[in-house]
């Protein structure tokens, strides 16, 4: 069924196909996971079809309360219709809590709380290994305006808030998260629109009681089945009703 | 002379002793370079010599256009009278061309002209490697305000406006520098005022002709004698007539 269509993106984790219409695409989960600028990979079997799902979720509901995104509607168990952006090339992180890279840069245990959350700007180019960079950068080389980094900022915390709400509410703490932003031109304006996914291949969530971590973590840190820990978000957010087959079956 | 007085700090390339009224320090400049967060280090003769008068030349004709910053005035061959501040925890690089940390970052050659002068901020933090940091971090863990940002990067500005006219009309061009600043407590109010110094050891300065390069990164780089570069850029400042017999005499 894939191969007819025009590959437009292939990423780690991820394949961008032509859509249906024109100001579509779909989006196709793979099983591929890699960390550390791509030096490490695996397949973990039944990834993709639980970050469609659990993607699904959030971006549905981010809709409903006006943070508009990428998402149209899911198509199947690996794929998702999503509409055409012209991509910022920045990753936008969250960190409520350190961990990663911050961590490391300031000497801070992880886990431990921020004074405040803060937001960080990477560049997406893994051929320079996605730098951190500042609103000067991202101002000087024209990546985005400022609006466009004001805006992005506000809609990061949006999630942020809503985020901390929905895991919080299944005993999950997000201790930091990575989206993405692309503009969604109408005649001749744009505006900053969420893109990418939200799953925990680019969230940090641990067990608020037991501080385990449920995320890519595990397969970075080699702590365990990293799936058993997307399948567990999963289930404690009510979308596991179809989900064992499949874990069980690793349907492609 | 020194051994008497209580020394307050002493960094890579100056000691800070306590002045001779309160409000007020002694700023020794040292011989010793370091490079690669100290990993390089030697003992440059004169170099002390020659950033004590290049650092007074910059800083008393910015207090005169109205960039105040803690330079009273100068003692003898290798000290400076200061007005004592509260030092800002980081460091300000401001760049008009690409260079060093920032080239590699973005693999862009050395010596290209950015779009516009890019201000960057790291940490003072030798330990963890003095890490850049951005708006966030700085106002997250409280190192500065958003107006002392704001001031320090215009006051930045400002010192680049000067120097690239000042080093512009002796042939030679700023690629990018660094600053620090402090605060200036007067009553229960604080100003941000320019600390530090203005020398070859925090400029990366090209001959424009012939793009030699007349600052520390001669010595970072073993590019030829360090002290050479440095008595050239006093010798075209007209700031050269004692400096011979010092620079020959090696005095301490």
């Amino acid at each position: 069924m894939s191969t007819r269509r025009k590959k437009i993106y292939e990423g780690h984790g991820k394949i961008l196909y032509e859509g249906p219409e024109p100001g579509t695409l779909v989006q196709y989960f793979k099983d591929d996971a890699s960390a550390y600028n791509n030096a490490k990979r695996a397949v973990l079997e039944g990834k993709g079809v639980l970050n469609n799902r659990i993607s699904e979720y959030f971006m549905t509901r981010l809709n409903t309360i006006g943070v508009q995104n990428h998402f149209i509607r899911r198509l199947n168990l690996r794929e998702q219709l999503i509409r055409e952006l012209e991509i910022i090339p920045l990753q936008v992180v969250v960190r409520n809590a350190a961990a990663g890279s911050l961590s490391q840069r300031f000497g801070l245990p992880e886990g431990q709380p921020l004074p405040r959350s803060i937001i960080e700007f990477y560049l997406k180019d893994e051929k320079l290994g996605n730098p951190m960079v500042t609103e000067e950068h991202i101002t000087a080389f024209n990546w985005a305006s400022t609006q466009e980094i004001d805006d992005m900022m506000a809609l990061s915390l949006r999630v942020n808030d809503f985020l901390n709400g929905a895991f919080g509410a299944v005993g999950i703490s997000l201790i930091d998260f990575r989206v993405e932003f692309g503009r969604l031109w109408e005649n001749d304006f744009s505006r900053v629109v969420l893109a990418d996914e939200i799953s925990p291949d680019n969230c940090r969530l641990w067990d608020t009681q037991t501080r385990e971590k449920l995320d890519l973590d595990r397969f970075r840190r080699d702590l365990g089945d990293a799936i058993e820990g997307y399948a567990e978000i999963a289930r404690r957010l009510g979308i596991m009703k179809e989900m064992p087959t499949v874990i069980q079956g690793g349907l492609h």
